[in-house]
């Protein structure tokens, strides 16, 4: 092993330390606050790099990116969400479904920037190291690349919010990605007015933050020990 | 909108956003540089908290975390990864065998810590905002939390493996998990001797860094202006 192979000064400071966790608790799933201010491609660019540096299972790397910026194929996207989302208006119930009605669930026309994240489930050949057993690895890998760049748009004041009311298909369709190519994820991004304190669900009651002792165990599933003192820090 | 409901100070500075890309290129999946220094439980349920404030669709937080310490179930654990190993050498062929057999691919028993991520798909009930028409989205939820569990790792100087060359069921055997709810991840955890600068599975030529370029699109897959700014930037 060489020691140009190891990362010198791999130490985090607090005050680093301290930036990944802000990004991580002000992470917001944007939907109403985008500003139409362009996104400066270097800036972009910096982004769509932190998602290709996601993990991937054997080194798959099984994503691409399509950047979207054209307004007529986004006003596709939106009609193909709008189809979506009323037919889950009616999969709720009396007062339920009159909460989702008023909820905004996305913002695909105002932001500046669509990316659709996708799975090519086939590259690099049929036997890939660690999906041999789990199968899914690929798909969770191009998760991890939604995820990072969710935190590093974040980290660049730019709001992401992800947009899943839609049918695979039409996205497939108004983008012309192949049968064989799963799309992850289509995320909206853009600057922003500003980022709510708390995701807009919790706020709006409909559903509360869980206590994160009420699903942490220890060794087995649902089993505590009571005086294990990692529940007295959560 | 109560003012109170908005994120103050929500500026990243650039030193913050460095910190966070820091974070991003410097992760790595270790599996060889475990340490028996264990992990405070304070540090622990920070990182846990991290894991617990990832994204998840319609606010339905479907994870659970078993923060596994016990030397034995560690042990029943590696078995089962050694099983699964050996089946998996037998599907690569000639010389990519030989390097696959010469990979060390987990630090199971080594690592101080193993934290198993679920996803309960259940969880919330029948029917959940933004899961009406891709129903993945909840397990993409929970790949989402073991992001920020190892993004908050690293932070915090400790490296995580991802550990799937091992069978759910055996998982869900070892760990008493019942059949209904799907293990996502086993992560070890733990200080370390180093962090790679690159990717293991790079740096034994096993496979290359796919230059960004060649996965990124402009409004159509596989379309590329070659006159869009982007791509002079990647």
């Amino acid at each position: 092993m060489d020691a140009d192979q190891i990362q010198t000064n791999a130490e985090f400071s607090s005050a680093e330390r301290d930036a990944v966790y802000r990004c991580i608790f002000n992470r917001r799933d944007v939907r109403g606050q985008f500003l139409p201010d362009p996104i400066p491609d270097d800036v972009l660019a910096r982004i769509l790099r932190a998602a290709h540096h996601a993990p991937s299972v054997g080194f798959m790397q099984p994503w691409d990116f399509i950047v979207v910026r054209d307004a007529q194929i986004k006003r596709k996207l939106r009609d193909a969400f709008q189809t979506a989302h009323l037919e889950a208006a009616e999969m709720f119930r009396d007062e339920q479904r009159e909460t989702y009605r008023s909820l905004k669930l996305e913002g695909i026309v105002e932001a500046p920037i669509g990316v659709c994240v996708t799975c090519d489930r086939s590259r690099t050949g049929p036997v890939v190291i660690g999906r041999t057993h789990q199968p899914e690895m690929d798909l969770y890998s191009a998760v991890c690349a939604v995820q990072n760049l969710w935190l590093a748009a974040r980290a660049e004041n730019i709001g992401v919010g992800w947009v899943s009311i839609i049918r695979h298909r039409d996205v497939q369709t108004v983008l012309g990605i192949p049968q064989r190519i799963r799309p992850i994820a289509y995320l909206c991004m853009g600057y922003v007015s500003h980022f709510f304190r708390r995701p807009e669900l919790e706020t709006a009651g409909w559903l509360p933050r869980t206590p994160l002792g009420d699903v942490l165990w220890i060794d087995r599933w649902r089993a505590r020990a009571e005086s294990d003192p990692l529940y007295e820090h959560v």
